[in-house]
């Protein structure tokens, strides 16, 4: 029998690696939230991820426990290992993308170039770092933070006085001065083989992925060299197995900046599904099953893609396909919600600005 | 609400509608023969698709009908369309490709280009048909058959005396002299838009597809176009919806010949996954739904698929991945069966050569 992969969670993620399973030939079977998730199609069981009896029972069966987001509490996660359960990415290596706090203290302790930063545990400490550091930060909780939220811009302590708790600190740091943000996405098998995909470009709104140009303009060389040093340090000293996404900072005075890590598929590898002769979806796959890793070259100069959110409401998904029939349209099968990632669009070409244009053109037709 | 596909038949072509079904954000459902079905994924009934009451039970579901095989009966098509259900292709089209002696019929009337043909009911009249030809001819029954079954090469009417049926007409065709067969894939909505992949190369091997060459060596300019043109015919003229695939033979004389058609996705057509912009599984579902058609152009130069029989034994699939780590490997989730369609890779490069060699590569792992 094939092996079959355990996705915990129902989402979007979840959801796009189940192409890649049907294709393969593998198994692949979903702890949901609830019923109708996004990746209902292949969802065995629906659940509680924090309850470590609901979790082990569906990890019976399937061969590996991976997941749809970083949000299975670590004591779960250690019973199934003391289950004798697979799981990738593993407890150790998981904790350091759910809490950024610890996160921060690894990568300085390894040496790895990040924004200056502190833990805070009162309003004067953090009052402190921000007169070191301008008179600005950026307040992080070390957890439970996705998309822009537990995320603060802060000129004063009393900015974040709703977020000190007695006995909890906060993250922050230095407000960075950066030209763009990067993202270099990579998978590693528990074996140790890594392959990584060309670093893009990812452009924010609002704290929120937008759109990711892969890969990122003007990169070749020094930028690409370090953004593939630095993750690939992070994944083998982190002992990452997956995908590993890091968002980096790309300053103003030229310095490449570690900003956040996401240890499973990301927004911005999403391009790599129709860009990429492997999706960073079937490679998470492989390096979970501890398969072979396939190759990451892009399948065109440029990719682009852009995020559809609200919805993907039916009577446009013809207008934007017969606007654009080389253009990937992507849907997540969600009810519509103001906000909410429903989908994306990828276009693939040779010359940037015509490829730029298709993605956005197509998008545009999804926007309320 | 999304639309959702309903698709009779569980075999590897409703399997390998999933993944664009799941990209698109479309639903997908499936009425497969048994549990464990190749598509059981998204197998949402288990039952006889000759039974009219439990097809009308699945079509209930869903917003259109197609299908993974031919072999539905008309009157289980006509009941569904006299319950108002849509159909695609319809029955008016799909009996052409259900009965190879009307489709002779048809296409003769239409003018298109076929191998002398003749309808023979006892011993007698196809022998008169041999000595006609040379002493030789192709016996083929009108129905059921598939992958060289129910197809004979003959010397007299001896070698099929056990298909002489009473009352029942048996189809016999010239040997024709070929020097390759090619394949037409196109899909057409019920609007009426066609697209078309380019025309490939299919190598058969006793009477089954082995590889197929995207798009055939050769092939621009004369035979592309008289292909195309015939295809396309043969989609207006029968309102073909959905996938259809014209085999054709390229004659040692530079003729090209109608041999079969099948109206849904094709074998041939499977390099389109990974090779061609939009592939026949992603059209297939677009056409049966009339949304706009995608753009049809090859993402490699060559694109080579080899298919894969018996089975993927989980032991070799590593060695595939990592001897070829840009070809793709696709499994169908069969149980291993000697000369069982199992699975196939596809190979895309700029050396045709070289992509012919990674393909075979890969394949050669799951050979016995």
């Amino acid at each position: 029998m094939s092996p079959t992969v355990g996705v915990i969670g129902g989402g979007q993620l979840a959801r796009m690696m189940v192409p890649p399973a049907v294709e393969l030939g593998l198994g692949i079977a979903v702890l949901a939230e609830s019923e109708g998730s996004s990746a209902s199609i292949a969802a065995t069981a629906v659940g509680d991820y924090r309850d470590a009896e609901t979790v082990l029972e569906f990890a019976r069966g399937v061969d590996v426990i991976t997941f749809d987001h970083e949000h299975v509490p670590q004591d779960v996660l250690r019973a199934l290992l003391a289950a004798g359960v697979a799981v990738h990415p593993g407890p150790d290596a998981l904790l350091y993308a759910q809490d950024k706090l610890l996160m921060r203290e690894r990568l300085s302790d390894l040496g790895l170039p990040v924004p200056e930063w502190a833990r805070v545990t009162d309003p004067a400490e953090l009052d402190a770092f921000l007169a070191g550091h301008g008179g600005r930060g950026v307040v992080k909780t070390p957890r439970g933070g996705y998309d822009g939220k537990g995320v603060r811009v802060v000129s004063a302590a009393s900015d974040v006085s709703d977020w000190f708790v007695a006995g909890e600190s906060l993250l922050v740091e230095e407000l960075v001065e950066f030209r763009r943000e990067l993202s270099q996405v990579l998978a590693r098998r528990p074996s140790g083989e890594i392959a990584l995909w060309p670093v893009v470009e990812s452009i924010q709104r609002d704290g929120v992925c937008a759109e990711v140009i892969a890969p990122a303009p003007g990169s070749a060389g020094r930028i690409a060299d370090v953004a593939a040093d630095v993750a690939t340090s992070i994944a083998e000293n982190l002992g990452v197995t997956g995908v590993l996404a890091v968002e980096l900072f790309e300053t103003t005075d030229d310095r490449v900046l570690v900003n956040e890590l996401a240890m499973r598929p990301h927004n911005s590898g999403h391009w790599s599904i129709d860009g990429s002769t492997t999706s960073q979806f079937e490679q998470h796959l492989r390096a979970v099953l501890d398969l072979p890793l396939g190759a990451t070259g892009c399948r065109d100069p440029w990719s682009v893609m852009v995020n559809v959110f609200g919805g993907l409401a039916p009577e446009r998904v013809p207008l934007a396909l017969a606007d654009q029939p080389a253009v990937k349209v992507h849907g997540y099968g969600k009810e519509p919600r103001p906000g909410r990632k429903a989908g994306h669009v990828t276009a693939g070409g040779e010359e940037l600005e015509d490829v730029v244009f298709r993605a956005r053109a197509a998008a545009a037709f999804f926007e309320d």
